[in-house]
């Protein structure tokens, strides 16, 4: 008995993890976006967006889940269509790759519907089409661990080659996001074009560490090699109070602390939830404080899964 | 009851593995050093080489054995005095880090011999000591390994910070030693100052990838995430016949190759010791076709314990 409609559930990501700018980045629990796909009679897909955010296209043309989910039916040419809800429950431009969550869910979706099911990291190259429409570039360091949850690598991109790090389950990671706008294109803009070898060899010493750290739970380890010699200095710049915010996480017990993605968000590391809202909140209050900037906080464990179905239906 | 004299092992290592450039090394099972020390009641330290070179130094103030050795009895002061012999079993100016060995066989025999001996890992600072004086710069990615056995990552140098990298010790290098002479010198002159940020981030996937790689002992990806894309690329030009060689390793069944240390050995990795010495037969074979240079071979596996102590005598 095939599916009738499912709910899928993508988690938000951190990508751009501290040294492991452009090719690392881990799933959360929370926040996420949700997808509902029904099989209908009529082929095609007709899509919509149920959103606070009247920024985010709700058109079949425009919508980053709508188009992955077209790119599917393109290929599958499955004997029925899709009716399509996107639930966006994610800030939009935080950081937290809102357009990855909502491709993946939509990837996912569609394929649990389909008759014959592709493995989860197939459905790989179709999310990253998501990616290349909200962006111009097929990024993978969030949707692969939207995806596949846990730490991901995206040692290439061609031809795209995705390694999942085993993580230890012990981490708890403290999001923050600021309520102010960073463009992505402004924060490309300002890495540099070429770095010293000496900065390079300290960066994959330290990506090597986190690397290690990651696997064995190390939290120490973790925390320091954290340290991102390429993004954070010249990024750090269009978050207002950064430096302050960090250095409030690091005194909250924070094991390190960074930029999530482009930003705007921060996230820091921990081992303990207690303490991970005690950072939060130390962070949030700081925010206020020297930049007048409100925040959402949100306190979570690696998600060890990524994406899934939440509910489904036969018939 | 006191150690009265020790014979200490310590081993070859391949360092600058790969995209591990300048931060990570692995500890062969051979070839390697040997230092004898025994305690003599005349305080200070007597030394002498037995080896088949004759450009080794062979007095106290010239020998890296001997000098790090003179560094822990100024330090410790201990009541009596030791005799020391360097049994050079290595190849010198091979790229196997030869000097490394020596350095940390000496610390290790006097470490021994003291009343209170520190651990192993404070041993590092007296053997980069060695390094220093072979080449002007306190390196510990040879000694590192030599010293703790496995793969250890060279974090960073101030403060010193090793990560020894958990290794599966399913894996078989091949190392072929050609009779060419590399200067050291010329194959650091000849690395760029700086690289793109776009090669940057491709060094570290794979760096990152390869941690990941020697900790699950998955072979393909230790292969391809060796690729090196900012020493190989010009020092390779400094060993005669070298890409014929990498593709005959490749062509045996190597899962990947690459240049040990700044060269001009050659190390390739696989997961059978069959395989090995097939690619070290091709390696050996092409090294004599192509370029007229007659090589060694040494098929090792992953020496995961470092420098060891092989006899003892108390009294």
């Amino acid at each position: 008995m095939n599916r009738r409609s499912v709910k899928v559930f993508a988690p938000a990501t951190v990508a751009n993890l501290g040294s492991g700018f452009d090719v690392l980045g881990i799933a959360l629990e929370t926040p996420g976006d949700y997808v509902l796909a029904h099989r209908q009679p009529q082929p095609g897909l007709s899509f919509s967006v149920r959103s606070n955010n009247s920024d985010l296209p709700s058109n079949v043309n425009e919508n980053v889940a709508a188009h992955v989910a077209q790119l599917m039916l393109n290929e599958f040419k499955p004997s029925f269509g899709i009716r399509m809800t996107l639930q966006k429950k994610m800030p939009i431009g935080s950081g937290l790759g809102s357009s990855a969550a909502s491709s993946v869910a939509s990837v996912v979706a569609v394929n649990a519907l389909l008759v014959r099911p592709l493995k989860k990291k197939e459905l790989l190259r179709f999310a990253v089409e998501g990616e290349r429409k909200a962006s111009g570039s097929p990024h993978a360091d969030n949707v692969a661990p939207s995806l596949l949850g846990g730490a991901c690598l995206v040692r290439s991109y061609e031809p795209l080659d995705v390694i999942s790090i085993p993580v230890k389950n012990t981490l708890v990671w403290v999001v923050v996001h600021p309520h102010v706008v960073v463009r992505t294109e402004e924060a490309r803009d300002l890495l540099p074009k070429a770095v010293s070898l000496q900065t390079a060899i300290r960066q994959w010493g330290n990506i090597s560490g986190l690397t290690v750290g990651l696997a064995s739970g190390n939290i120490e380890l973790i925390g320091k090699c954290l340290e991102d010699a390429i993004a954070e200095p010249v990024r750090g710049n269009l978050i207002p109070g950064f430096r302050d915010v960090k250095q409030a996480a690091l005194d909250a017990g924070a094991f390190g602390c960074s930029i999530s993605g482009s930003g705007p968000s921060m996230f820091a590391v921990t081992s303990s939830s207690t303490t991970a809202k005690r950072i939060g909140a130390a962070m949030v209050k700081t925010f206020l404080r020297v930049a007048n900037v409100k925040c959402d906080v949100f306190v979570s464990r690696t998600n060890m899964e990524g994406a899934r179905i939440v509910r489904m239906q036969r018939g």
